[in-house]
């Protein structure tokens, strides 16, 4: 994946001469930004009017830009479009009709009076309500936006433009209807009530950017409530797609995970649910550590055992660091034939180039962990079967078949691989079905 | 308005032989059924199969008609497709991406790591979500489906159909991305802190099919709570149809509606908005009753006169019926020259011919009044100008804008008229902006 997230588009007229573009070209590549298309908007008599789009750093390496291309003579710079912004405008999710209704026929069957026949026979049979209704195939994106990707508690009105990338994910991959809810409020037990409240709305509940500990509890009590799937993504999502990568980063370099001691150094959602996925796959040992006493006895509670980052580095063949401490990890302390997978975004707990010149065997950080490989797939499976909960062993299968897509030396597969969100449904709903627990929802 | 609702799809395979097509028209006839399209699905040698659309009443009806096609000689029913049921399969509504995402590109625009940008945007100025995410032009319908078109407390699952009903016209005639929710309490305080606690997710609130008196209460509070439209539709968006019939109606008699008595038989949630509304309007004085004391003294208090039966029929210009009592007026008490609307659904207060045989100026039923003339425009206009508020003023603009629009001889326009949600929308975005509401909401 590209490093650089920040693209504009630059307007600019630029006078017919040779050597124009060439020197703009060459302005851009003095900053180290990249030049992708080239557009041209309109060609007059004396100049053309062209869009270069450009791909920065950041704001600041934008700017620096923008000025070296101002002082180029004859270049008029006319104006600059954002790219992620644009995309953003009006929003990225919309509620739509799944047929058009243009006739007085159609308003007859969707709605009065023949909607009334099919209120009526889900209120004799409910389950007809899978048949007749959309909630079947729908997830409500429940968050309130107190720990959102690498920004910490933003609210929820900041938190929406993930839960809208979420639910297009949710579209695109996976045909499912997504419908992003902003809770407005830190406690846990006023999120739960006020999911509970609300869950007849939904087929699933994916919970997102909730911080930690509160997403431990609301998760738990949800799935305890709720016959119907529940998941946490910041904790389960990211655990299937880490150890899909795991998977296949340990039979790159021969170390077999099962029978191996996994270092666990951090107990975040991300960081406990890895250490639970990594026991739940088998592995020999999963030795953790973290800051919050809480944390490791409650992952000692569910089989880790309690460790220290030093005894981590020296003692484990795989070891996945989730803390936010960018650097944590001293290439001294790298044990020769080691597999790291340092996930801290954006900047990791040790870089991969570092790590393998430290005698790592591989090295992985968290631009290959992408949830977007597993979610969708994940609650497709559980909601086509009607699984009434998703469970671990669902979660290892979504990571097998999601291990057994990636492409040769890369350690999971594009979300774009268009086999990859129906292997993971189809892994999901098999294993659910094996484990009795089709038809188990209720809405 | 045709009054028949269920219409099937009947698959025949019928002999080739002269005359059998008119028999089989002939004994749908017969049962008094209406005979629509007629579509060859495939023709052999002997015979052909194919699809005939009947309408009919009901059930028993269709079933009767069902027998008698099977009585025919040669004619076989292969099938038969209830059309409500199909329009209703894998339910109406899909939340949906508003483009497609098919690079890594898009990815990155749209997900992480581009939509960080847009979120810390946003959590230095809310103001920003207007622009960037889809709240500004979004509604949140929420139900407990404590009292469903005329079918009553069939609970929230059962409304489902409804409220994506409500969704489906909302996107097909104003754009809006509307979701259903089911809150899963009877409790007005309960549902009141849902709404709130979710309030952030949408630009508007519709409020829909909550039973008296709680509807009350919970629209109140969350108008005294929310600086964002809010709207109870079965109070304001049926007042606001029936205001608009009523204006025409009058027009059509020479009755003036602000020179007239206006009787209100009826205080549920439409009959105490029809009474406000026709008060707002500048009826002279508006006379009611209901048999609840506390509908009765609750109207009183916003300017309404207690009355009964006897005295609104003998004395008030215009009556409006909202009972749900079928035949509650008896025709000897029309008084000469009234307009009558008896809005009881299926069966009104007096039907409209026996009301001007017993010498009604106008007569209407409530199949005149469809409340998907009003909400998609009023929140459509509302959203538009960023109004903290829908007020009796808005509406009152709506329903001159609908009246507007009826045909010669109607008293409302068809909602497929293609002028008629816009013309809502400019009407209540120009009456909010001269209230000086517009830019007064807050996400």
């Amino acid at each position: 994946m590209r490093k650089y997230s920040h693209d504009v588009v630059l307007r600019l007229r630029i006078p017919h001469r040779p050597g124009q573009l060439a020197a703009i070209a060459a302005a851009i590549a003095e900053h180290g930004a990249l030049l992708g298309d080239i557009a041209t908007q309109s060609a007059g008599e004396h100049d053309t009017v062209r869009d270069l789009t450009v791909e920065g750093r950041d704001e600041a390496h934008i700017e620096a830009v923008k000025h070296a291309i101002r002082g180029l003579d004859g270049v008029e710079l006319m104006g600059v479009t954002d790219m992620v912004f644009e995309r953003h405008r009006g929003g990225k999710l919309a509620s739509r009709a799944r047929a058009p209704v243009t006739t007085i026929a159609d308003l007859r069957y969707i709605y009065t009076p023949g909607v009334a026949r099919v209120s009526r026979a889900i209120e004799r049979d409910p389950d007809l309500a899978w048949e007749f209704t959309g909630i079947g195939n729908s997830v409500g994106i429940f968050t309130n936006g107190t720990r959102v990707l690498g920004l910490g508690d933003v609210g929820p009105l900041a938190s929406m433009p993930v839960m809208e990338g979420k639910a297009v994910l949710y579209d695109q991959f996976a045909g499912i209807s997504a419908t992003p809810l902003l809770v407005d409020s830190k406690r846990a037990d006023v999120f739960i009530d006020t999911v509970a409240l609300l869950s007849k709305t939904f087929g699933g509940i994916h919970l997102e950017d909730i911080r930690v500990p509160e997403c431990f509890a609301i998760e738990e009590e949800l799935v305890r409530r709720l016959r119907k799937p529940v998941m946490h993504d910041d904790q389960h999502g990211t655990a299937t797609v880490a150890l899909a990568a795991l998977i296949n980063a340990c039979a790159m370099t021969g170390v077999d995970p099962r029978a191996s001691r996994v270092g666990q150094i951090g107990l975040g959602a991300a960081g406990s649910a890895i250490a639970r996925m990594a026991l739940a796959y088998g592995a020999k040992e999963v030795l953790v550590t973290d800051p919050s006493r809480d944390a490791v006895v409650r992952m000692q509670s569910m089989g880790g055992t309690p460790s220290d980052l030093e005894t981590i580095l020296r003692e484990c063949h795989i070891v996945v660091a989730t803390t936010g401490r960018p650097g944590l990890i001293a290439p001294a302390r790298v044990r020769p034939g080691q597999v790291i997978f340092a996930l801290s975004n954006p900047d990791p707990e040790i870089a991969p180039d570092v790590a393998l010149a430290a005698g790592a065997a591989f090295a992985g950080d968290g631009r290959s962990i992408n949830n977007a490989l597993a979610y969708p797939g994940i609650f497709k499976g559980a909601l086509s079967v009607r699984a009434g909960a998703i469970t671990a062993p669902m979660l290892l299968a979504a990571a097998e078949a999601i291990a057994a897509l990636a492409p040769k030396g890369d350690v999971v597969p594009s979300p774009f691989d268009p086999r990859v969100h129906a292997a993971v449904r189809d892994a999901v709903a098999a294993r659910a079905t094996a484990q009795g627990l089709a038809g188990t929802a209720t809405l």
